[in-house]
């Protein structure tokens, strides 16, 4: 089975499309408890709100770094599938980590919440640098391109394990560091993209 | 990333494709709470069949919309793809204020949710808004069809800031503008695609 | 916005599969009540499966007979994608008279229940006719074919008010005549694909 | 209806990132019962993390052979989309054995769940058998291939119907010999390739 990357960005794709849109399910009115009005019940369910367009922006930027990741490959190997099985796995169970959160932000049990949240992104971050590591391996790959990449992704691995173990102390300082190392790697990707535009 | 914008409009069908389907799982006969008969329960679900139609033919519009504002760009640039996420998020969202107005419609809140199900078009709106901004800092657009669009979205946030305000007061009339003008922009494509054609 | 019928079909085709998708999720244990063993609860949801399969086997053939009159017309216009709407809205509709027959279909309102299921076909079918009046109406599009296939889902949709009719007295009846009238269409379309390959 | 298989494996590819991705929705919090913390209802959970892991590797290797054998035919014929149909039919399933596997997986119950889980791909086995069968006599198919493929779908047929015999006695044995039989298709596959591309 060694075709093109077609079949295999398209099953992706696919799979990170509907993992986006199944967060919405979790946005219930039955979630609000017993409220006066409707006004009330709604602003209750602040928490699923943050919940939902917390995990929308991960999962988003997920895609876009398994873009990258799979421009590096031509062919399609077992390998290649099983690994990035092991990535579509970690995107596909993001819906329940952020269940979890949306139903304890506002309880006592926020720190179980979030670190279970934050520990998430570290089985992630071991599914991209497992993936990398595969395509390290597939024949015809620009090595340079890899290695960097390799490089990136073991330091965001390194500050998801740290964000996890801050969360057991301060869980919206977890969630802050989790926000802001996307923003800053979407921030590097667009400055290289631009410079690469240029020259 | 600056490649072509055949991936970023395959996740966007996606994700508005799942968006419409997941529409129906909101329909359910335990919703129609305790009748005497099936054929009672299944009538007294209207509230559901009237939002699951409403906002299968707002998503259907939003799909076409969305669809004349990315044919403008021909790169795919990291802002790009963050402002068509805040599209794809207000997509993705539309579900949980039609099953809000569904299960209020026929009740005593219907104000207060026909204001949320309105105000969701707001943010859609303003999102809008923001993609054509970003698509307009793109290199190698034609400056002249998005001035065209741009000015045309002004106009329609300001007919869905209205349509909120009046949902206040009189939540059918809210609405009925709401319908009327996705049919009056459906017309006026139409119009122009026909006369482009001609010419 | 006449462009070809590319993103129309991939939109579509990934409404029908999710639809078709959804169907599993009215399977579920608790629908099986009360019962001594999981294998007694197994089997107490024979009319689950029924009717998930029979619903399957409904889209599936929706979905062939639905590539056909596509197939029909090559550029894109606005008429063309709010009849198309309306044909996928039926698609996504389906999943709730499923759910419907499932919950009734061992019960004393089986009646009403496969009425009410057989009447959606009516509702699909008459999108259908649109669908084929629309394009009938747009450029370059072989009136052979299309007078054809009109002929033939104007007989379709006589035959589905019949079903309707006939489930009010004998439900299984109607079942079985939406599954034969099914069976034969299929084998039509395979005769006449045979003959076009062999002249 | 003879036209290339792009749209066939489109729909199929959307169907199998659906039905991967619908498993998700079984992990839910209140599955876990009643228990004194969050931190013990999620690890109370490690029936549904299992089964989503265990489905989720089923789907992805069904998926990766259901490439392999589309890949022999070259048109679309009627018996093709109602052979393929069957197999899709069975890959939608699956989220409901999974859940009955996860609600019994640490109960009483596990013989009957697990018994029902792997008669589950007894039958998604006869269903790619049959496809292979129907494949088979599609015009200008490279018979050798065929034979092959069906040759091993008939001893991994084989191998399923004697893992649910099995299951009736040791639950776990069966489960584990579902898991060896993927892992060892798959090496072979992998070898295969491997072969073909350096011969």
């Amino acid at each position: 089975m060694t075709e093109g990357t077609t079949r295999i960005e398209a099953f992706s794709d696919g799979v990170f499309a509907i993992a986006i849109t199944l967060l919405v399910l979790e946005i219930r009115l039955q979630h609000a408890g017993a409220h006066g009005s409707l006004l009330a019940s709604l602003l209750a369910l602040w928490p699923y709100y943050f919940a939902f367009a917390l995990s929308f922006f991960v999962i988003l930027v997920t895609w876009i770094a398994h873009h990258e990741v799979i421009r590096l490959v031509h062919v399609t190997t077992h390998p290649l599938l099983l690994a990035n099985g092991f990535v579509l796995c970690y995107a596909t169970f993001i819906p329940f980590p952020t269940a979890v959160l949306a139903a304890n932000l506002a309880g006592p049990e926020i720190t179980t919440a979030v670190t279970f949240y934050c520990g998430t992104f570290v089985i992630g971050s071991g599914a991209f640098n497992v993936l990398v590591a595969t395509i390290a391996r597939c024949p015809g790959v620009d090595m340079e391109a890899v290695r960097r990449i390799r490089h990136g992704f073991r330091i965001t691995f390194a500050i998801y394990v740290a964000a996890t173990l801050i969360a057991l102390v301060a869980p919206w300082v977890a969630l802050a560091i989790n926000v802001a190392v996307r923003v800053h790697l979407l921030r590097i990707r667009y400055q290289l993209a631009m410079a690469q535009q240029t020259s």
